[in-house]
C-alpha cells in the first residue's frame, strides 16, 4: 500500500503549490530564452577548442573553458576534480576498396575508438559481407580466416525513439572485432551506427576481449556502405586498411570541472546535473556533449540570475572521459563515497541539445511518482514523456555505488544519430532555442526536487 | 447535454477499436520511416526547381514536379486546377547605411513581398528608429516626414510555441509601411520577423492600404538590426534604399496540383490534406512549404503502398500562391462550392517538416472530442498536443465557405522562424526522419477520420 499512498499524497499537495511553481517555471524559462548564455558559451567551446578526446591537449583546453564559464555564473565555488584518463590517438588512416576487376578507390572511413590500427602498415584482404550476427556465425571458418569482415547491419529506422535503434545496433561496433578476431579474421569494417542519409562515418567506442588479437575496425558512412553492399553482392571485393590508431600506454591526468551553489537549508544534500566535456576526435563535439556541458553551466547561471537560493546544494559537473572510459564519472563517485557526501539526485544531459520532450528516470516507482505529480507543470515547455527509464553514463558509477535516483533530459531524438561521433557534429547543427529550452527544463526539474525536498 | 454525450460515446467506442488502429498506426509509421519517399522528392524540388514565387517560371516547373510525384504514388487520379495568381518580381536591390560621419556601407537586405521598390532610383534619407508601434505613434510629424523609419521590434523569444511570437511581431512587416506612409515617411526598414541569431533577412508578405503612397519596405537580419540599433542610439544615421521590386500588372495562370484516392464506401465525402507549392523568391522553400507538399504526396503513397482502401475520398492538394494571395486556396473553394462537393475535413501542413508534436484543430468542441478520443494512439509518434486552435491559410477559404472542420500538423516550432522566408530555407535544413514522421501522423489522422467516419 506504500506506493499508492505516497503518490496520493504527492497529488494532494501538488495543487496547493502548483501556482507558485508555475510562476517559477515561467521565470526560469524566460531567463533561459531571453538571457541564456549557453548557446554563446557552446560556440566558444566548439570554435576555439573544437573536438577534445580524453587525454588530448584539446581536452585540457576544454577544462580551462569549463572552469572559466562555470565561474562566470557566479557559482559559490568552482573546482577541478582529478581523473586519470586513457588517451587514444587516431593518427593517419585510410581505406581503399577494389570491386571486381576495378582499381582500388579511397573510401571515407573512421577507425573506431579504442581500436588498434594496422601499425601504419597496409592490411590487404578479401572483404566478406554479413548482414547481422547470425549470418556471421553461419559463415564457414574459411570464409572468415584472414578476411576483412564487413558487418553491414542497418540502424533500424522504424523506432521513433532513436536511442532504441542505437541500443539495437551498437553491439556491431562494440563487439564485432572480438567475434571476428576469435575466428581468425584480419579486420572489420562496419556500417556506421547511424540514422544519417549521408556519407559521414561515425566513430565511437569498442572494446576487445582479453583473449583475442586486436584487429583493426573501421566505420564507413551509410552511402559508402550502400555502395560496398552492392559491390559485395556482385563479385569479389577486397580492401586495404591502413591506420596508426592506438591506445597510448600511459594514462593522462585530466579533470572534471565542478561548480556549486550551496544549499540554504540542506547544504549537505546535493543535486548533481552534468554532461561530459570530452568528445570524440572529430567534428566539434557540439551535440555530444558540448550541449550538455553548456546546459549544466546554464542551470547555475539561471539560479544566480534569478536569485534563487536553493534548499539543496546544486552542482553542475562537466565530466571527463565519458566516451571511452567514464573515468571522470568514476572519480566523482570515488570522491563522493570517500567524503561520505549525501547525494539526493543525479541528473545527466547527454542526448543532445534538441527540443526537450521528456524526463528520463532510473529510480523506484514511488520516486518517479514524486516527479510525475508535477508533470503538468512541464507541459508548456514541451515536456510530456516521463516513461523512459534512463539516467546516464557519467552518473552511473555514483548512482550504483550510493543507490541514488537518477534522471536525464530526454530531447527529441530524431537528429542525434545523424550527427554524433562524426565530423558533422558541429556548432552549426545546434539550434539556440532548442538548447536553451533544454537548460530551462533541467533547472525546472532541479527546482522541484530541491524546493519540494523530493529526495 | 449534447457535447458530453458525444464525447462519452467516442470514449466508449474507442477501446474496442484501439488495438486494430494501433496496428495500423504502426504500419503507417513503418511505411513512412522505412520506405518513405518524401525526403527524396523534396530534394528534387529544392535542387532542380529551387525557390518558386507565384507566377514565376520556377512555380510552373514546381507544378510539373508536383504532378509527376503525385502520379508516382499510384493515385486514382491526378489533375491540375487553374488559379490566376499575382507575380511579384524582386529585381535588384540594395541598402546602404551611413552612421555618423562614416562612409556608406552595404547591409544585407530583402525587400518585403508585394512591396513597391524605389523604381530603381536611390532613395536617400535620414533613418529614425522606433522600438514599437507606440513609439512610432509618439513621434512628432517632423520626425517622420521624409524619413526612413526603422521598426526595430524584436520577435519575442519567450514564447515556447514560436508561432505566438510570429503572431505578435508580424504586424510590423505587414502594416508598418501603411502607417509610416500615412504620415509622410519615405521608406521603412524592419528588423526581420525572425528568431534567428544570424544575419539572414526574412522576406514575407505586406500590403498597402489603398489610401497611401506605396513606399518601399526592406527587412534586415537580426545581427544587422543589432548594429543599426547601436548606430541609431549614438548619432545620426542615414540610408540609401534602391530597389526594383514591383507587382506585375497582369495575373499569371497557374495551378493547384491535386491527387486523389477514391473512397470505397463514401466516394463523395472528401478529406483534403495539403501544403503550398509556391515559396518566396529566396532559398529553396524547403521547410516553407516544400516539406508540406512532399508530406501531402506521401500520404497518398502510404495509402497505396499499404493497400488501404479508404472509406472516404482522400485528396492531396499542392496549393499555389499561399504566400501572397491564397489564390489557389480560393480556387479550390470556388470549385468545391460550384460542384457542390461534400467535404468532411480539411487539413494543412505548413509549419515545417519538423518533428510532429500535435494536431491543431479549428472545429467545434464535439468535433475536437472525436479526434481527442484517439489521442493516446498518437503518443508513440511524439504527438501529445491537441490544444492548438489552428487550421491553415490555404484551407481557410473552403473552411469558411463550407463551414468545415479544419486541422493541421503541429510540428516542433523552435527552428521554423530561423529559416522561413530566407536564403537559409534550404533542403539541408530539413531532417529526413522529422519530415517522414510528420507525413506518418497526417496519414494516421486521415485514417482515423475516414475509417471511423468521424466527420
Amino acid at each position: 500500500m506504500k506506493l499508492p499512498f505516497i503518490a496520493a499524497v504527492a497529488l494532494l499537495i501538488a495543487p496547493a503549490t502548483y501556482a507558485q511553481d508555475s510562476v517559477m517555471f515561467r521565470k526560469i524559462a524566460d531567463e533561459a530564452l531571453l538571457h541564456g548564455t549557453c548557446y554563446d558559451n557552446l560556440k566558444v567551446l566548439c570554435k576555439t577548442v573544437g573536438h577534445r578526446i580524453s587525454g588530448s591537449p584539446e581536452a585540457a583546453k576544454a577544462v580551462v573553458w569549463g572552469e572559466k564559464y562555470m565561474k562566470a555564473t557566479g557559482a559559490d565555488s568552482v573546482w577541478l576534480q582529478p581523473a586519470d584518463v586513457p588517451y587514444w590517438k587516431r593518427g593517419k588512416e585510410s581505406l581503399m576498396i577494389k570491386a571486381g576487376n576495378g582499381q582500388y578507390k579511397k573510401m571515407t572511413c573512421l577507425s573506431l575508438g579504442n581500436s588498434e590500427g594496422t601499425g601504419g602498415k597496409v592490411l590487404e584482404a578479401p572483404i566478406v559481407m554479413v548482414g547481422d550476427m547470425a549470418e556471421f556465425k553461419a559463415l564457414p571458418d574459411e570464409a572468415v580466416k584472414g578476411k576483412i569482415i564487413f558487418f553491414n547491419y542497418r540502424f533500424r529506422q522504424d523506432f521513433v525513439f532513436t536511442f532504441k535503434g542505437y541500443g539495437d545496433a551498437v553491439k556491431y561496433r562494440w563487439a564485432s572485432p572480438t567475434m571476428a578476431s576469435a575466428r581468425g579474421a584480419a579486420g572489420v569494417i562496419i556500417r556506421s551506427i547511424s540514422t544519417g542519409k549521408d556519407d559521414f562515418p561515425h566513430t565511437g567506442s569498442m572494446r576487445y576481449a582479453d583473449t583475442v588479437k586486436k584487429i583493426p575496425e573501421m566505420a564507413i558512412g551509410n552511402n559508402s556502405a550502400d555502395s560496398l553492399e552492392v559491390w559485395c553482392k556482385h563479385g569479389a571485393v577486397s580492401g586495404k586498411m591502413q591506420s596508426e590508431c592506438h591506445m597510448q600506454d600511459k594514462m593522462v591526468r585530466s579533470y572534471n570541472v565542478i561548480g556549486e551553489i550551496k544549499g540554504s537549508k540542506y547544504p549537505d544534500k546535493i543535486i548533481t546535473v552534468g554532461g561530459h566535456l570530452d568528445s570524440w576526435d572529430v567534428g566539434e563535439g557540439a551535440q555530444d556533449d558540448g550541449a550538455g556541458c553548456a546546459q549544466s553551466i546554464e542551470v547555475l547561471r539561471i539560479y544566480k540570475a534569478l536569485g534563487i537560493r536553493p534548499k539543496y546544494t546544486i552542482r553542475a559537473v562537466l565530466f571527463m572521459n565519458e566516451e571511452n572510459g567514464i573515468k571522470g564519472g568514476i572519480a566523482y563517485a570515488d570522491s563522493a563515497v570517500a567524503k561520505k557526501e549525501q547525494h539526493a539526485l543525479v541528473i545527466e544531459t547527454d542526448a543532445g541539445g534538441f527540443s526537450p520532450r521528456g524526463i528520463g528516470m532510473e529510480m523506484k516507482d514511488d520516486q518517479k511518482d514524486k516527479i510525475k505529480a508535477y508533470k503538468d507543470l512541464f507541459l508548456p515547455y514541451g515536456v510530456y514523456d516521463f516513461s523512459i527509464e534512463e539516467g546516464g553514463s557519467d552518473i552511473s558509477a555514483i548512482q550504483e555505488r550510493m543507490h541514488l535516483p537518477a534522471a536525464s533530459l530526454i530531447p527529441d531524438s530524431q537528429r542525434y544519430f545523424d550527427l554524433h561521433h562524426t565530423n558533422n557534429d558541429v556548432f552549426e547543427n545546434v539550434n539556440h532555442r532548442e538548447l536553451k529550452l533544454g537548460a530551462a527544463v533541467l533547472a525546472q526539474l532541479i527546482y522541484l526536487a530541491s524546493e519540494h525536498e523530493l529526495f
